[in-house]
């Protein structure tokens, strides 16, 4: 009999604690559900925590290639400031720090050797959700059956990253299966919400986003189908953005399912969880530019430059147009009070910004309920094609159980059939027609360039309460390129609103009102509201354009707040 | 009790037929193999001649842009000359040159009173295969089931072509099923070869292929998801290609398959059959600067400019390098001797005209037998999951009967089950990508821009004797840009070749040597060979800018041996 999988777990879990350094350990595990950003930095030396504290990607890359900060330190700092997040939050899966500071020393002595880069990532240190390969290592997805099976080959975008000069030194936890949208699996526990341990972390890339925050990394990558990069980065007060299907290297994952699955369901894609706008921006153009077509087959031959802009769609005019679409509900379950506010709030930034800018921004009220509401079941119908039968082997195989929230949630079903798969595929491509009528010009030749909405309807959940991916998983059925940014904290005047006296409008419409008891409310003070921007198919390039257009008029506004009081 | 097919299948043939003018029908029909391209044209007058004979696409465009030539004269020139073509080579399916000739006045006045062109394609008639939709019109494929359902919607190539100001004036025939190589169905009866009634006029686009050589279209729209643009292309002399998925739209056609099943099997796609490289260029720069992506929810936002471009890759040195990889065989089907003789031809030329051009072209031998011949299995596993169940509902609905060809080859099987396709796209998602070290640099960095390979294993095939399509088919199942273009003639000297004298290498291989036997071998003299160019995947624009760079060293020496005569 396989050895059962308590003892696995037990196995992984001492292996992971074996690879940080004595040196690194914090002495006593925290208590309680206080903030833990920033705290517990002692092993930090000052110019690591300067590293890991001052710096974005963008400007850690252009210290690293004016040979200012050596990969080594970079590496090495951001190896310490990791191993403190896994002691607080529990994020990691897997350990590299040896191997990352041995090819941070390599790459130092090789730009030393040649007075050059390696490439465009040259010593930077990137985190990685533990979905993607890297040789030699696990990508166990927290699932016993798959620990201890060091992979044989690269997932496509580590092979690329690699190539740029990357250092890859830590992998990221997710929750079993990747069906919760809280990251807890049996093998490594669950992560902690870094801000408020009472809060959801989120997933699936929930150790990503806990690791990010808690600036244990500075450019993190997850995995997208139904709302993976963009709910933790919302949980964690981040910026993440989920690609259109085609533009990042997804091929070699391991997903839990058999390889060609994603080809008959919907395509997750891969993408960046970062502290700024700009630095997804430098995700998508460096990967961009990296020819990634010659890594994954299913990657467009088109290079950032080549791709569509905001300013070059609106050129010559000396005051520019750019249009945004705000819509306010998915028509399926209506966002609670804190997130109408903040929409209405950067609607209203957005018309007063517009102003003083030298674009012109043009809010533009969008009723989607109706498309959006229709995608979810055919969301739900293309999630459940392979009936889980693949995650119940592998769990089955070891005698693991489900982790406690998905008990009730999901089971073995029978596969679907090629004709239900077909309709389902069919259903998809109508919605993806009815939605091209967003993008198209009106009749006066005006049209849309990116649209506004909730990416939940909820603030920040307590543990295990998420409600409804449908305002995140509507745009992969969709596939639109969407990111996550984050607008303010919920304040206490947000509290005071009550929910409309209205009926609800379906089962998950009334789990969504329970989720502004008394009681929630308390814990949701604080915690950052985000908001979703969302652009044409593959068009990334116009909606980094314009999330940063709009994190722009947001900062000016909180500047010009702070300089009021 | 339906209607038995036989019966449908003659009112439509009578009204097809009642939609010719009596002023355009010929007294008898043609009988023998003999050549009709340019025959019977007495119902042109000496300017619709000029119309349809002297120009190309391209040119008649520019005719039309500066009034040159009214899209009325111009529309009723090619509806005489498919006319003449339908007659004499039974290519149409739908005729709607009444309608075509309407819109062309109408597109006539507008121009008249505002001074503009409607769009970039104005005024000129364009002909489709029948699958496309046109609203109020059959899509009937050639089966009776299907006939006098007038399409409701417009296919979206149809709408975007519209939006441009062309003018749609006839539908053109296929095999029934569109699993034939030989355009032959029960209600329209079978394509004749214009130039040889010997030989096949090829499918699925075959009527097109006629149409367009007859010259009763100056261009042409095909669909392609096994060879189905490149192959009538091939046996009728002309240039063809297929782009890869997401370039053109497709969305909305009559496939015989529910919609959706594109989408779990291999996609097809739409692309031009044309008589010159240039008109085949001057489509897609069309159709990607006119946002197909608003169209058709998986075009590609990438208009032409922003593709790669060999031009581009090529910067700077004084003499640039085009790598093109020459690729003999398959490894399934050795091609006969006037097929690897025209390959050599070509090779030879490249290498020869290489000293004179400006760029310098390097001829690399590319064995890539194992890869395509793997490709085979897969394609016809992707072909087959839905069992043909569809089309034999179709059938079995009017008691219609396989066409003759099918007869022995196509049968209704059980659907493939989920778990079996997932396996086929993991299959071909690994072959993708094997496929993309064709294009990665060398260790010295260089790398191949296009390769050049036959589009099939025989020269045009005698009626219903075409014989194995995975020299086209391997590049729909690894998506990548392919087209067809004309080089020389078969000659006596190349019927002089015997077969080497090793065995064949299978059933396949066996029956193309039998295609050599003395009584084939005589009907191939004076047939068009071809070549197909084969690009990196949606690098459509690198595919015609090489296209064109072959076709002008290829007319180069055919200049040179002609003046040397």
């Amino acid at each position: 009999m396989a050895e059962p999988w308590r003892a696995i777990a037990e196995r992984k879990r001492a292996e992971r604690h074996s690879r940080i350094p004595k040196a690194w350990l914090i002495p006593s595990s925290p208590s309680g559900n206080g903030n833990l950003i920033g705290k517990h930095l002692d092993i930090l030396s000052k110019s690591e925590l300067n590293i890991t504290q001052d710096y974005d990607a963008t400007d850690l890359l252009s210290a690293l290639a004016t040979r200012k900060l050596t990969s080594e330190a970079v590496t090495t700092a951001f190896c310490k400031r990791a191993a403190i997040a896994q002691q607080l939050t529990n994020c990691l899966t897997e350990i590299l720090f040896d191997q990352a500071i041995a090819r941070a020393k390599h790459l130092d002595a090789e730009f030393a050797r040649t007075g050059k880069p390696i490439g465009l990532l040259h010593g930077l240190p990137i985190s990685l959700k533990d979905t993607f390969k890297i040789k030699g290592h696990d990508a166990s997805v927290g699932v016993a059956a798959l620990c201890f099976k060091p992979a044989a080959t690269n997932s496509a975008l580590v092979e690329l990253l690699l190539s740029l000069g990357a250092v890859l030194y830590c992998k990221t936890s997710i929750p079993q299966t990747m069906m919760a949208l809280d990251s807890h699996n049996n093998v490594f526990g669950r992560v902690r919400n870094p801000a408020n341990g009472a809060l959801t972390a989120g997933g699936s890339s929930g150790g990503e986003g806990a690791l990010v925050a808690m600036r244990g990394s500075i450019l993190g990558v997850g995995t997208d189908v139904g709302g993976s990069i963009r709910i933790p980065a919302l949980c964690n007060g981040l910026y993440g953005l989920k690609p259109s299907h085609g533009r990042t290297p997804y091929a070699g994952q391991e997903g839990g399912a058999p390889e060609g699955s994603s080809k008959v369901a919907i395509e997750s894609t891969a993408g960046p969880i970062a502290h700024s706008v700009r630095d997804c921006e430098m995700f998508l153009r460096v990967i961009g530019d990296a020819k990634p077509w010659l890594f994954d087959p299913d990657c467009l031959a088109q290079n950032w430059e080549q791709q569509n802009s905001i300013s070059r769609s609106l050129p010559g005019a000396s005051k520019s147009v750019l249009r945004i679409g705000i819509v306010r509900t998915d028509g399926h379950v209506t966002p609670l009070p804190p997130v109408q506010r903040v929409i209405e709030d950067v609607a209203s930034a957005l018309r007063s910004g517009s102003s003083t800018s030298s674009t012109q921004i043009e809010v533009v009220e969008l009723d989607l309920s109706s498309l959006l509401s229709r995608c979810l079941k055919v969301s739900n119908g293309v999630f459940s094609i392979d009936g889980a039968n693949t995650w119940f082997d592998l769990l089955e195989s070891t005698s693991e159980p489900l982790s406690p929230w998905l008990q009730s949630r999901l089971r073995r079903r029978p596969a679907k059939s090629i004709d239900e798969v077909v309709k389902l595929q069919a259903q998809r491509l109508a919605l993806q027609m009815e939605a091209l009528q967003i993008w198209r010009p009106d009749a006066n030749g005006q049209k849309i360039h990116v649209l506004i909405c909730p990416a939940a309807p909820h603030p920040i959940a307590l543990v295990d309460r998420w409600n409804s991916v449908n305002y995140t998983s509507a745009f992969n059925l969709l596939d639109l390129p969407a990111g996550v940014l984050p607008v303010r904290a919920v304040t206490k005047e947000d509290l005071a609103v009550e929910l409309n006296e209205g009926k609800a409008l379906n089962g998950w419409d009334k789990t969504n009102r329970e989720m502004w008891g008394e009681k929630e409310r308390k814990e949701y003070v604080g915690s950052t509201l985000s908001v979703q921007v969302v652009a044409p198919r593959l068009q990334e390039r116009v909606l980094v354009e314009a999330m940063g257009f709009v994190d722009e008029i947001l900062k000016g506004l909180d500047k010009k707040a702070s300089s009021r009081l």
